[in-house]
């Protein structure tokens, strides 16, 4: 299955040259490191790589979608960079990240040529309006994802006044999934259905890829809560229980844990913990203790199954194609991974 | 003359519904109030106004210059909350800044969301992508003269990596001018401009607004820097010499005195003073007498007023109009002002 990420990322690669014709475009060559530095140290392109998958599997070329394909990318970046310096991120992927490695004033000059090599990528597709207007309000839905995501950090920011007069305290499945389908969905239901605009793919075609993309998004990020808790370290790479070390609410397990718990000791054991403003390694093996003695894993995997599910069910407006099939191997492959 | 402003700034104050219709799509009820902090504490809304008396002046309606007009305003407004950010300003038009106000991560989530709203009133104008293009071009020029700006500060920023091993140090009279045209001028040029566009104004109308501009925006810029060291305290607010204590080699004043004394020792003695870490109020004294001492003062009255000429020189290209005389009124004023 691991073999449909390789496929994918090989694909989305073919994307970085476009990427980096938009991203000179109009840069003093002094800056021009500093600008590129951030789509040379990696990523797996998986966006630009739905978006031309969507194109062939829409029936039309891969081709026709460079330039949504750059798009989706390059505003992915985008969000990155500034995720780094909001969430005061020293390393990604194994590098310094650009405010770090740069200063911040630089990143924030970085990520705003990004957006506007977005914007000269957009103007390259067959309907800049309409290509332009959903970007926009894409993009304002990563703003509030984004600021859904910070106020749902239980402590920290005492020196930012509007996150700690607005902090959520008290959060509901629902909010949460508002949270990841704004933070995490929406650009890849973006970059599909960009794919089927591409290549002048019917409205009926552009709307299954809108959400497929759409599911495969929620189902990827309760993946990846799921992963967080329950991932075999020798798999991630990483020490379980990250989310709670960063006492994020934001973890659908521990979410589906305090509500099973409600009202009783161990919920509130549970509460405390992860609102404690340092959280040591062993309390979260406490949390991790009482989280497993609930079924919050198995519907938390249902969740995702579902997610999965109704993405696949979206693939079946579409006719037989290769395309397809790497699209069905990508929602199969998030519901099997274990890392 | 002063009236001239007044009556811009009225002309300008017209976009404000404009500008919240477009930063009010698509914001969470909760962040409203941050998003529009920024344009309510006030602003002078001279770029705009720019926009509507340009679309009159070439015989259009002001109505059609409108999604266009608050585009520019809004690119202003981008620009300034991540000044502030960049250069830790705390105040701003006597209010706390966005970032001092509610907290670095919210102002950046509220720039990003002007970007945005920009993006949505462009796709507004008669002709999205070519505004579009003009647009990502500005703004990438306004990176590029802010990026030039922070390496002409001659000390801090320590914790800069990128700031710290490429600060401009020599300085040429040519190289401060690419930074204010692409800082300051290039966006009034883009106003002046897109008011053309927006009311369907012939090429050669067009390209006479933007020189327009251009020059506006230049002897503005070079306007500023004399009022800087020579304006009067009672009439600016201000205390001279304050871009000498911020240490900016980015004065025209300051740079056209250290041409003049290039291999003196008063030029020695200009420039060891500008370099200091921490500079004095003595010590802008003895730099003022040093500068006062020279030709710079008028050197650099004769810059700004060969640009005001060749803005006036520009408008002969329209036809008679109370909207050009408005224009030439405010290329006057640029001329003759002290505050």
């Amino acid at each position: 299955m691991g073999s449909v990420v390789g496929l994918l990322a090989e694909t989305g690669r073919r994307i970085d040259p476009v990427m980096e014709k938009y991203l000179s475009r109009n840069v003093a060559p002094e800056f021009r490191d500093a600008v590129l530095y951030q789509i040379r140290i990696g990523g797996k392109r998986i966006r630009p790589a739905l978006t031309m998958v969507s194109a062939t599997a829409a029936g039309g070329k891969e081709e026709d979608a460079y330039p949504a394909a750059a798009a989706v990318e390059i505003i992915h970046n985008y969000s990155l960079v500034l995720d780094d310096i909001i969430d005061h991120s020293e390393l990604r992927r194994g590098h310094p990240t650009v405010w770090k490695k740069y200063g911040i004033s630089t990143a924030i000059l970085v990520a705003v040529h990004y957006r506007e090599s977005a914007a000269e990528a957009l103007n390259d597709t067959p309907d800049p309006v309409a290509f332009n207007e959903i970007m926009a309000w894409t993009v304002k839905e990563l703003i509030e994802g984004e600021r859904l995501d910070i106020l749902m950090e239980q402590a920290g920011r005492e020196d930012e006044p509007y996150v700690v007069a607005n902090r959520i305290s008290e959060m509901r499945l629902e909010d949460y999934l508002r949270m990841v389908e704004k933070k995490t969905a929406r650009l890849i239901e973006t970059s599909c259905r960009f794919g089927g605009m591409s290549v002048g793919a019917p409205k009926r075609v552009v709307e299954a890829l809108s959400r497929y993309g759409y599911n495969v998004g929620l189902a990827f990020q309760v993946g990846d809560d799921i992963i967080d808790l329950f991932g075999k370290q020798e798999k991630t790479g990483k020490r379980v229980g990250q989310d709670i070390k960063e006492h994020k609410l934001g973890n659908v397990v521990v979410l589906l844990a305090l509500e099973e718990l409600r009202g009783t000791p161990e919920g509130e054991e549970l509460e405390s913990i992860i609102k404690k403003p340092v959280i040591s390694w062993e309390e979260v093996g406490r949390a991790m203790k009482i989280i497993s003695s609930t079924h919050a894993r198995e519907k938390a995997e249902e969740l995702r199954d579902r997610y999965v599910s109704e993405a696949l069910k979206a693939l079946e407006e579409l006719g037989e194609s290769e395309a397809r099939r790497l699209l069905e191997g990508l929602a199969v492959f998030i519901r099997e991974r274990e890392f």
